[in-house]
C-alpha cells in the first residue's frame, strides 16, 4: 500500500512510531515515543488524530510503558497499568475508540495468568491485534468500496479527512480510492479544504498526493460549481456516528455537500466501520453536536480574520439525513436503503454468527 | 446612517479620505490621499475594494490631482488628465466601474469650456456627482429591499461583502439591512466567512457589528445547517453581473447557498444596481469566470495550509441560474420572475423615459 502509516511500531518494536500530523503539510517527521506519558502528550497535542488512530496509539503506548515496568508482583503491575490507562484516557475524553482500546488492554491483562513478564507480552500482543484488526477493517472497506466505483476514470469529491492519517490502515472514506489506485484505476480526487481546521487541504491532499493519487484542493464553497459542471462522478465521505435509521453525523459541511449531490444527481456514499453504527441512537436528531471554539474561525491561522469579539457559530459536525445517502460502505459489505432494515439485518447477522 | 464610509472627501475637500480595508478587522484607520498616484496605489493594494467604491475613489483621485495641476493651457491640462486616467485605469484592469468612472470624468472635462481652473472645478463636481449618485442608488436598493423583509425579527444569511465597504453609500446586499435597522427592525445576520479571501468574516461582520447590527460569523460549510435548523428567513447577496435572463454571477459559493436555500424553501434575494444588469449577455454561460491564484487557498493566512505544489481550483465567481433566484432588488424596484421579461421591461422603460 502506498498510503502513509499514521501509527506503527518502531523497527525493534520497543517504541510507538507516530507521524507528527501537526507539521503537515509542511514537513513529514515521525516521533519515536517510548513512554505512555509521551504518547499521552502526542494525543493531547494532536500529533495523532482520528478516532481509530488515537485508540491504536494509546494501546501501543500502554504496551510500551508496561514492558518497561519494574513492578514487583502481579498486583502492583495491574495497579500501575490502571494508572497508565487513566492518564491516556484523560487526553481526549470524547474519543470513543480511545476508551474502547484501553478497556480492551485492561481486559486482556486481567484475563492473562502469570507475572509481569508474561503480562507485558500479552499487552504487546493485544496492541498488535488492535492495530492489525484496524488495518484489516480499512482494507475490507476499501475492497467493498472499490467495487462500487463506476468504470473508466473516476472523479471523486471528498470532505475532511477519513484517510490513512485517521486510522492504522488505509483509512475509511479514502480506502476505496487507495484500493482502486493499487489496481491501476485512473482517479481524480477533489478535496474540500474543510474549514475551520482544514483537514482536507492539510491532510487529505497531503496523503493522496504522497500516494501518487491525483488530487485538487478546493475551498468548501467550490463544491457546488464542481457538481454543476459535471466534474464529479460521486461523493465519498466518512462518518463519526451513524444512527439506527442511517442518519450520518460527520464533519461540518458534509450535509451541505449531500444536498448539493442530490440536486445534481450525483451519488453520495458514506464509508465507515460497522463500529460507527450506533443502533442505540434512533435518528440523527439524537446525536449531540459538539461546538468548537470561536477562535478557530476568528483567528484560526494565527491572525485575526474576523472582528475580535464577533459572535461565531461553529458546530463540529452536522447530520446528513439517511434519504440523502446512496449507500453506506462498511467492512462487512455495502448497505443500501432502506437503512433501518439494512442496519438491523447487519446486527442480527452478527448476533447469529 | 450608521454604516461606515469606505470613501469620502476629506473635511476641506482637498484629499480623498479612504478607510484602509487591508487593516480590517484589526484596526480602523483612514488614509488621506492627495494625489492620483497615491489613490492608484491604494486601489492596487486593495486598501479600497468593491467595484463602486473603486470607481468613486478613482474619480475623486483624478479631481484631487488635477486641482493641483500647473498646466499652462487647456491642451496641456487635458494631456495631463489623460495620463492620470491611464495610471488609475491600469490598477484593476477588469473593474468595470473603474473604466466607467474615468471615462465619465474625461467626458465632463472635454465638454467643459474654459481654462484649467474651471476644468478643475468641473472635475470636482463630477466626482461629487458620482459619489452622490452611488449613495442615492444604495439608499434606493435599501428601501426597495427593506419593503421585502417579512414582519417580526428577521434572520438573514449573506455571503461575501456587498456592503458599505464596497460602495460609496450603504452597500447593495446590506443596504436593505441598514435601512431596516435604521427603522428599528430587529435583525440577525449570519455572515458566511467566504473563503478564500474572507470578505464575510473580515468585512461584512466588521461593518455590521460597527453599525450595531447583530451578526454571527459562520464557516461557509455551516450555512446548510443554519438553513436546515430553520434559523434563516431569507438569503440576501450581491451580484457582480446579471445576464439578460436573470442568471447571477457573484462571489464563489453563492450558487451553493442558492441551491441550499431552495432545498429548504427559503427565499433567495439578489440586490444589485441596474448597472449590474448586462442585457448584452444572454445567459450565465456567457459570463467569463476569473480564476484566482492557487496560493490564496494554499497559503491564504500566511502559512502553508495545503501541500506546497498541490493543484488548486479556485474560481472567483460562480453563476446562480435565474430559476433559483426569488427576486432581484435594484435601485429601480424589485424584479420578479420571469426575469427575462422583467429585465427587458426595465430597460424598455428607461429608453422611453
Amino acid at each position: 500500500m502506498r498510503a502513509p502509516e499514521a501509527v506503527r511500531w518502531s523497527e525493534d518494536r520497543s517504541a510507538v512510531d507516530l507521524l507528527d500530523q501537526r507539521l503537515l503539510p509542511e514537513r513529514e517527521e515521525r516521533l519515536r515515543l517510548t513512554s505512555a506519558e509521551a504518547v499521552a502528550v502526542a494525543i493531547r497535542d494532536m500529533a495523532v488524530r482520528g478516532a481509530p488512530a488515537i485508540g491504536i496509539a494509546a494501546a501501543m503506548g500502554v504496551a510500551v510503558e508496561m514492558a518497561g515496568s519494574d513492578a514487583a508482583d502481579r498486583a502492583a503491575w495491574l495497579r500501575r497499568l490502571d494508572g497508565v490507562c487513566d492518564v491516556l484516557r484523560g487526553t481526549r475524553p470524547t474519543a470513543v475508540n480511545l476508551a474502547w482500546a484501553l478497556a480492551r488492554m485492561r481486559r486482556r491483562a486481567t484475563a492473562e495468568p502469570g507475572g509481569p513478564e508474561m503480562l507485558g507480552e500479552a499487552l504487546r500482543d493485544e496492541a498488535d491485534a488492535i492495530l492489525e484488526e484496524d488495518r484489516a477493517m480499512c482494507l475490507r472497506i476499501g475492497e467493498h468500496g472499490a467495487a462500487l466505483l463506476p468504470d473508466g476514470a473516476v472523479r471523486v469529491l471528498t470532505h475532511c479527512n477519513a484517510g490513512a492519517l485517521a486510522t492504522g490502515g488505509i483509512g475509511t472514506a479514502l480506502a476505496p480510492l487507495y484500493v482502486a489506485a493499487e489496481r491501476g484505476r485512473a482517479l481524480h480526487v477533489y478535496a474540500d479544504e474543510t474549514r475551520p481546521l482544514l483537514q482536507g487541504s492539510r491532510l487529505t491532499a497531503w496523503e493522496l498526493k504522497r500516494a501518487g493519487v491525483d488530487v485538487t484542493v478546493v475551498a468548501d464553497s467550490v463544491a457546488a460549481t464542481l457538481l454543476r459542471d459535471g466534474r464529479v462522478d460521486l461523493v465519498l465521505v466518512g462518518a463519526d456516528r451513524i444512527a439506527a435509521n442511517g442518519d450520518v453525523a460527520n464533519k461540518i459541511g458534509t450535509y451541505g455537500v449531500a444536498v448539493l449531490a442530490r440536486h445534481h444527481g450525483v451519488p453520495f456514499y458514506v464509508a465507515a466501520p460497522t463500529s460507527t453504527l450506533d443502533v442505540d441512537t434512533a435518528t440523527g436528531r439524537d446525536i449531540p453536536i459538539e461546538e468548537r471554539d470561536a477562535d478557530e474561525v476568528r483567528r484560526g491561522f494565527g491572525r485575526l480574520t474576523a472582528p475580535v469579539d464577533v459572535a461565531v457559530y461553529s458546530p463540529a459536525f452536522d447530520v446528513t439525513p439517511a434519504e440523502l445517502v446512496s449507500a453506506i460502505i462498511t467492512d462487512r459489505g455495502v448497505l443500501r436503503p432502506p437503512f433501518t432494515q439494512a442496519i438491523h439485518d447487519l446486527f442480527a447477522q452478527r448476533e447469529e454468527s
